[in-house]
């Protein structure tokens, strides 16, 4: 059987990674897919052909990608240039020509995702995407297809490999975020403008995702409440670590009563947790289904040949399912587009979690009281409270606090009068703080 | 549209749970799928319809599974009865009559997986068994489908949660096997009749089938080498733990140059590892491919929902699938029928792994120097070694030592000739000792 030829659009990082793995792997490849993949065009502006292993293997390379979309030949076009345009219009044009396509863009799914799957839909091919999401984590699959038995409760997961690494850092060696951010950036690990990884803008493309598959909901990128780890002080890392707990960045989609919650932002977790035990670079996804209980996927969530491997596996899907009926395939959303449900996405203020708080409180009788009186008056429950020691000649002492789980409104409500008592200084610390079980 | 008519065979723990799971999330999984699941004939000898939540939607229950194998309206046949006779004969008769196959049988695919799959070949239907490994962990997608484009090196996997608990509870507690088993059964979580379990036969199965889908071979349960944990003990999960690792029962597939290895048995692994840290009945497994680096998949191995998660997962798979060309669906065992290979599975002796050793010997000069000249002469090296304290007025002292990766041939023959020393008293313990790096 003829090879399908692909159109491969972007010789970057991730380009570059797929053609070294459909070439490294073409044997094993064609045993399982029935059929050989091609790379029959590529396009790049500026590429090293010395630093890609395969590249000779591409049958043509130009600096044109609509040249790519538009040739003929071309069955499956992969999208691996990033940003929103022209990836947009070359995935749009793509389907227009009714050719699959794949792509690892998670920024173009999560902001243009509706729009993208409607256009496919209407001329029947496949948008694959399962590198836009944790890397080479297959969680699409798992969540998409895995767990199509089960009512999905909640995910939460590790999604962003630099921001683990910097809190990871922080936690291994005590070190402040200034710091350890500069070493990421030294190794690479980190960007130049390291604003995407850290501030969580990258976690909320993925998570935004993760939520329409689990839940059945249309792509809402601009309801997903984001909140970085810039903030994150060295010594409320060491704090959470002796109160059992770790701090990671974690994107968490949650259905409650009253809507959905999706939020990224640094969360206490119990030690314990295998999740907690996630570090350094790599991505992990807790989901909770109905019936599965709790399953974790774990893996490395980018790099070169990572997410080329769920490039290629998506291409490998694509290959197996070129014949069949375009109503029988797998939903772009995991629902039936005319089932996904109009479920509204709560505001931050809605949300209840369980919070670590801290603030620099006079150190005299009475300020403590009235600090837990302001909580109570707010329905805000302590479980644990901690005075540290102050430091020498020092009238003011850290006070570590946490909560039950209260309403985020009224959290809101108390910090403000807290911050405002003549007692207390400087701003309160707020960390939310998940069990992750149940 | 009309539902899928669905045939189950089974009423008992996990074909309970996939009655309640249907029953439960029926309208969530017809979004998903784009129709109906209804069990419209099932078949079980007794059952209790009180404790079954969801029993009422089916339409008919009677003893007869062949009868409903049999009943014309059935298009796919759900086969949870367990054990291989009459599994088998049911299977294959519902394949004869073009039904599709959905089975959570782990005995019955390791031993009679290729017949089957022969068969459903031949006439055109599939047969999923997700099931089958690991309980709800989507472990066989995962390794078919998400890393179709890895030449997977190596596969370790805590898949059996009886001996998982075991272990746990030894390690925690400091306990000993006979006294954490007798409690596991007392809990229902290990059988009155625990051989299966701890002896590795369900691990093994398990991993046959694993073996299969990572390197495209034919199932051979019978060259899977197993070694159960019912001779480990208390002391040599302390001495372990005090090296840094700890003990867990692994199923374990690896490509060596010279083949494949199938085996199942204890194992050190670091402690500072994510499966190291998997605990109590959970499961876990880790697949090494070449592209996506590590990666593990971790949930409940057991129990009526969650292995109702996989079978209704299988079911909405086929469910999508039943339009399409027999040939693009995904193959069984991951690789094209045709294109399975002739590796040979190599015999235990032909292993290379490194060991942790414990011998009782005499405590007097020249008897550690003769046990490091037996190692040597076999070419075993020593990364560590531990006198222990001798027990007041004892005259040997326990001796344990951890060696580099060696031939299992080769420390066969020294082990044998250590015991055959004077002053070594009594069977020397050895247990097998893995980085799961690289």
């Amino acid at each position: 059987m003829e090879p399908v030829k692909v159109g491969l659009l972007g010789l970057g990082t991730v380009g570059g990674g797929t053609v070294t793995v459909l070439s490294r792997n073409a044997r094993e490849i064609a045993r399982r897919a029935g059929r050989g993949i091609e790379i029959a065009h590529a396009a790049a502006r500026a590429y090293d052909p010395e630093a890609i292993e395969g590249v000779e293997r591409i049958s043509r390379i130009a600096e044109d990608a609509f040249a790519v979309v538009e040739d003929p030949q071309i069955q499956v076009v992969v999208e691996l240039i990033g940003g929103y345009s022209p990836a947009r219009e070359l995935v749009l044009r793509a389907i227009e020509l009714g050719k699959h396509v794949v792509t690892a863009n998670k920024a173009l799914i999560a902001t243009h995702g509706n729009e993208i799957f409607a256009a496919a839909r209407e001329r029947g091919v496949m948008v694959g995407f399962e590198a836009a999401v944790a890397g080479g984590i297959p969680i699409i699959k798992a969540v998409r297809e895995g767990l199509a038995a089960n009512h999905i409760e909640w995910i939460a997961g590790i999604i962003n490999g630099t921001g683990n690494f910097i809190l990871t850092e922080m936690r291994d060696k005590g070190r402040d975020f200034a710091d350890v951010l500069a070493e990421a950036q030294a190794l690479g690990y980190a960007e130049a403008d390291p604003t995407f990884d850290v501030e969580g803008i990258d976690a909320a493309h993925k998570l935004t995702i993760l939520g329409s598959i689990a839940f059945g909901i249309p792509l809402q990128l601009d309801r997903c409440f984001t909140e970085g780890i810039s903030r994150i002080e060295a010594q409320d890392v060491a704090y959470a670590a002796e109160m059992g707990y770790r701090i990671k960045h974690l994107g968490i989609a949650r259905r409650s009563a009253d809507g959905i919650e999706l939020r990224v932002h640094p969360t206490l977790i119990p030690h314990r947790r295998l999740i907690a035990n996630v570090d350094g670079v790599m991505n992990a996804v807790l989901v909770k289904g109905d019936a599965v209980g709790p399953t974790l996927y774990y893996g490395a969530g980018a790099g070169a040949l990572p997410t080329a491997s769920a490039v290629v596996a998506d291409l490998v899907d694509v290959v197996r399912a070129l014949t069949t009926d375009p109503n029988n395939r797998v939903p772009h959303l995991a629902f039936q587009p005319d089932e996904l449900a109009d479920i509204p996405i709560l505001p931050m203020e809605a949300v209840e979690t369980a919070y670590y708080l801290r603030l620099t409180a006079e150190d005299r009788p009475g300020v403590m009281a009235r600090i837990a009186s302001i909580l109570g008056e707010h329905g805000i429950s302590i479980e644990a409270i901690h005075q540290k020691e102050p430091d020498e000649g020092e009238t003011h002492v850290p006070l570590v606090m946490l909560s039950h789980k209260v309403n985020e409104g009224r959290m809101n409500q108390a910090i403000a009068e807290i911050e405002s008592l003549g007692s207390v200084r400087g701003p309160m610390v707020r960390i939310r703080m998940e069990t992750l079980a149940g």
